[in-house]
This record gives C-alpha cells, sequence and structure tokens, in this order.
C-alpha cells in the first residue's frame, strides 16, 4: 500500500481528471473511481440501528445450526472479505463447491453470487444460512426462532422494524444494511484518477493501459471493474472459458462447473459467470470460481488466453498484476460487535 | 445488566466494605472484587503493539491448516468468551472432547485448561494451534512459517520482539498479552462490594449468603471465585463428583472423563478438575467440562449434590443463579483488528 500522507495536498485538490494527467499516454476508457456511496433499496433505508444490528448478525456463528460458522467465516472482513481457500468450508466441516466472493464493495454488484443468483444483498444473505453444506439450519424459520429466543435480538429487530416477530427478511435486510458499509474507497488508482499523479506506479500505470488495449475492459468495467451499471437484479455474465481447448482448461478444472447454467437451466448459460470485481483481487487468492489458481499472476495468464486468446509476456502480466494490485482501497476502521447473549442456558443444540 | 450510572456517587467512594454495608446481615467470607489487573509474567511485559498483534493472532484463522478456526472461534470475545457448544468444534468440524472454558478473566488463573495442564497464558496459547482436533497445524513450526510468510506479521514481530525470526513462544507471548486485557470489571457483585447496596437484588444477596452457607465458596472463592491466590502454575483442583453414586453421575456422565489424571497419571488425581470460575458463568452454558448440562440453575442442582450431597429448594437456587448473575461483569469496548494480508497468493493449502 501507498502512503497516501504524502499524497495530501493533491488529494484535497479532488478534481476528476481524464487520465491525461498521469505520465503516460493514455487511450480513453471505461475505468471509473468507486462512487462514494452504493446504491440504497427504497425498501430497505440505511439506518446506524439497522446498521450495528446488521453487523451483530454478520458475525454471530448462532445463525449457523452447530455455532460455529457465521458469515463472516468465509466473507472475513478482517481481511479481503473472502476465505482465501479454493473452496469454502461450511458447518460441520463440510466443503463448499465454490470460493467465496468477497463481501467488500459487494453492494456495488447489481447481482450476487459466482452465478447471480440471488438479485440483491438481501436475497444473498438468506441463502447460506438454511444452506445445508453452509450455516446449515434446517429453515429459515429455525433461524427466526433461534434469534427470537435471545433476548437482545428481540429488542434491537423491534426498535429497528417495530413489530414483536422476527422475520427472515428483517434479518437479511439488516446484514445488507451492515454489507453497504463494507466500501473500500481510495486505492491507489482511484487517488490517480482524481489527479494524484504518484498513487500508481509506472508499472501500474502500463499495466492500466494494457488491460485495456489487449481488451480486458470489455467486460471488467465500471466501478468495480465488473461490468457496466445495470440495474438491481440485472447480471453482466461473461462465458469462461470462452476461447475452448486452452491448456488451462483441463489443468484448472475450468467447465466442470457449469455456472450459470444451474440457475436457468439454460444451454446458453452453460458456463457463465458474474463477471467477478477486480477491487482487492491482490487480496482474495485463490482465484475464479472453484480456486483452482494460485496466484494473481497466472489467473492474470490464464484469463488472456482463455478470453482473449493472448499469450502475454512475463512483463506484462507482471504490469497487469501491478494494476491489479492499485485496487486495494483503504478498509475501514470498525468497532467489534458485541453479541446479544443469552443467560443462564445455549441456544446451540 | 444494572444501571450503573445511577450508582456513580456510591462508586466513587471506592471503599471496600465489609458486607455489612449490605441490607441482609451476612457472615464472613472470602469473596473478593475483581482486581484491576491481572498478574503480568515478568518474561512477557505488556505493550500496546504487542496487545495489538496478539489481538490480531487470536482473530486470525490462517493459525489453523485449514484457514477456518482462529482462537476466537472457540472463545468468542463478542460472547462470554466460549463458543456456548457442549463440546468444541476444531478445524473440518472435529469435535472435541471438552466444553471450551471462557477466556474472560483467564489471565487471572494460575494455571488454564480443565484440568489445568498449562501453567501460563503462554503455555496454554500453543496448546490448540498444533492440536489435530482443534486448529490442525501439523507443527508449531509449520504455524510459524506460515506468520513468516505474511509480510505485515514479520513487521510486527520484528517491531515488538526485534530480531528477523518469529518463534512460537513470541507467538503466545502475544496471544497471551491481549488475553490480559479480556477482564470484566463492575459486575453487580463488584459494585455491591464497594458500596453500592442496590448493586444486587435481594435475591442474590440471599444467594451471596447462601453459596457461603452451604459451603460453596469452600472451593468457589477468591477474585474468580475460582479458588485461593496461588503461585502461577500451581492450581486448584478439586474432585468432581465428589460425592459418588448421585442421580447425576450417569444422567450427566460425569465420571468417563478422568481429568487431571491425564495429565498426571496420579491415580489420586482421578476426576479432578481446576475449580472454574464464576465470573460470567450466567453466558457459558452449557455448564461443565463434558458441557451436558445445559442449565445454569441444573448445574447449580448438580454441584449442591455432587459436592455437598445437599438438595436445594427451588427458591434456593433460583437465589443462587440470581447470584451467579451479578457476576455478569462489563465487557470493555473494543476495536475489530485489521489481519496483515497475503498479496497475490492465499497460504491457505
Amino acid at each position: 500500500m501507498m502512503n497516501h500522507k504524502q499524497n495530501k495536498p493533491s488529494l484535497k485538490k479532488m478534481i476528476a481528471p481524464t487520465l491525461a494527467l498521469l505520465a503516460l499516454p493514455v487511450i480513453s476508457f471505461a475505468l471509473e473511481p468507486l462512487p462514494k456511496n452504493p446504491p440504497i433499496p427504497t425498501d430497505n433505508p440505511m439506518s446506524a440501528a439497522k446498521i450495528e444490528l446488521g453487523k451483530e448478525l454478520y458475525f454471530d456463528p448462532r445463525l449457523s445450526k452447530t455455532g460455529t460458522v457465521s458469515c463472516n467465516s468465509c466473507h472475513n472482513v478482517m481481511l479481503g472479505g473472502d476465505d482465501n481457500r479454493s473452496a469454502s468450508m461450511g458447518h460441520e466441516g463440510k466443503l463448499g463447491g465454490r470460493s467465496a466472493p468477497t463481501v467488500w464493495n459487494s453492494a456495488f454488484h447489481s447481482v450476487q453470487f459466482w452465478d447471480g443468483r440471488a438479485a440483491s444483498l438481501e436475497e444473498q444473505a438468506k441463502g447460506p444460512i438454511a444452506n445445508a453444506i453452509e450455516m446449515g439450519m434446517d429453515s429459515h424459520e429455525l433461524a427466526v426462532k433461534r434469534l427470537m429466543s435471545i433476548p437482545g435480538y428481540q429488542k434491537q429487530f423491534k426498535a429497528v422494524y417495530g413489530g414483536d416477530k422476527i422475520t427472515i427478511d428483517q434479518v437479511a435486510k439488516a446484514i445488507a444494511a451492515y454489507e453497504r458499509t463494507l466500501l473500500t474507497p481510495n486505492s491507489p488508482f482511484d487517488r490517480a484518477m482524481r489527479g494524484d499523479k504518484k498513487a500508481m506506479n509506472t508499472s501500474a500505470q502500463r499495466g492500466m493501459q494494457l488491460v485495456q488495449t489487449i481488451g480486458c475492459t470489455t467486460c471488467h468495467m465500471g466501478p468495480l471493474f465488473a461490468g457496466p451499471a445495470l440495474p438491481q437484479g440485472q447480471g453482466f455474465y461473461q462465458k469462461f472459458p470462452l476461447i475452448a481447448g486452452s491448456q488451462y482448461e483441463a489443468q484448472y478444472d475450468l467447465t466442470k462447473d457449469l455456472g450459470r447454467f444451474n440457475v436457468t437451466q439454460k444451454s446458453e448459460d452453460k458456463n457463465l459467470w458474474r463477471v467477478p470485481t477486480w477491487r482487492n483481487v491482490a487480496l482474495t487468492a485463490p482465484y475464479f470460481h472453484n480456486g483452482k489458481v494460485k496466484t494473481l499472476d497466472e489467473a492474470v495468464r490464464v484469463m488472456a488466453k482463455t478470453q482473449l486468446n493472448k499469450t502475454l509476456t512475463d512483463t506484462e502480466v507482471s504490469d497487469i498484476v501491478e494494476f491489479l494490485n492499485s485496487l486495494t482501497g483503504e478498509f475501514p476502521k470498525q468497532s467489534m460487535p458485541r453479541l446479544p447473549e443469552t443467560k443462564n442456558h445455549s441456544v446451540i443444540e
């Protein structure tokens, strides 16, 4: 991470220059700094009390059947927002089939999950709770019943939503509200976009040009480098691998999981995936939906070959990695939540 | 929890009164408020940098082989310092044999673990990391090697201890330093001891008398209600069940685990256990070494019968539970640690 204190004077300008301000000549492009705020659904307005409740729920392992897995277990906000595992491990050591996507900046995605099967953060939050290999609650009703048996939650839900009954939608809304605060602004790239010429080193600047000239930004565009702004619920998908038959396909078992097809059962959706974000990608190894690729430089090589049919030189790879590294943002300081307790008994079976 | 703002004037006196200040007549006893500071070993002085490093390690799941279990997984400081499970669940869903003791105030214990097999917090911290059913690292060497591969840790260890090599003892010292900050002062009992007559309700006051008159405090004495002050490394043990043949012995499988005997192999240590703390016991259900007793009121009944050969009335049980509830302290606000990251690769296999 660069020392942005040094760059304070230029940061203060806070202008939105074209990249002409950077040292190298740059083509026009569709890259954008991270917006200050994500879209907020009208039926789930933010409030401090709701965000705090959502944070407690996010960290509460009692949302899993065995009391051992919380949202944070696989989407660790003390790190890059995932678990750095190829496949996530749910309760009782059960192995999932995909690598956990990062929760950081997920509020800017128009659909959630690798296959876009959730139209919102609210919908996403409900999934793992009742998934047998994730948090393993037998039903949402049981999850809600358990929360109802914790007096502190009862009180907080009432304060946030009114009424005496907790619903799974309220649970999901609170978690989503908290997740909408998980933003990482001020990456070197963002600072460069605002005019700080020293924010990105020359290798990263070369990498930034490369991803545009060779075609990566055809898909990896927009504020998340995950596609154009689309209405909530409408996903931006791409086939992966696009070019069949590369050496990597078998090596990394890229086609076995059919991705979006599993959701729609349409043959044209076979091996389609939501275009993942580049933001903080330096921190979310291993890579791709199955987490089979261990390093970012190899991930860059694989993508160039399977999506663009290009074989990159080592320098090109390292420049692109350097650019991707410039997309690591600043992680906000957080307070540790205190979870509401149960007195004289446990709610874990 | 009581509102101690109301009681500020009497708190300010900060005298150490006899219980004559309370409404009820009370016999002399050996109960003490929680001291302000725990003992600090001369070879592990506290520092802000060491405590912060220790907090990061405490929350870091990468200290486990699969990257899924941190110290906090079983000793959750966002709750009562344990996992509210009868037996803890380690990495890959492996089940432990005992219920996790609370980390809160553990700095006051003269030995650690249910069977006292660790003479210090430092010694304790090393155990689970290389335990096959807990964090599952194949060796301490591998744990240290993994930490060495994380640049942020390398830097922090160097700043705290000097030198370029991380050792497992340094890891343990940092974790122990953090744990020595995990104290819960100002329980209603502590406030009562300092003269606040309203801090404990009358049922709790009756319970406090009862635990002394019937004999509980023969063992549950001292600042933790876990025995007299002993030199570090010297444990205070008691046989459990002391009186054989009660209905509870078979019902809750109390004698199968031989406790201290597993450490010493001495027959006189069979079914001996470190006397556990009463502090925050309201929050650490289920109860006893095997976590077979689900509620605190049943735990009180079991103890009265198996240790004192007494059958308590329902009122006696509820008064004692009320007293035990008055030992729930104030949990300090904490900041969430940010864990040092690895760039472009994962250290999890």
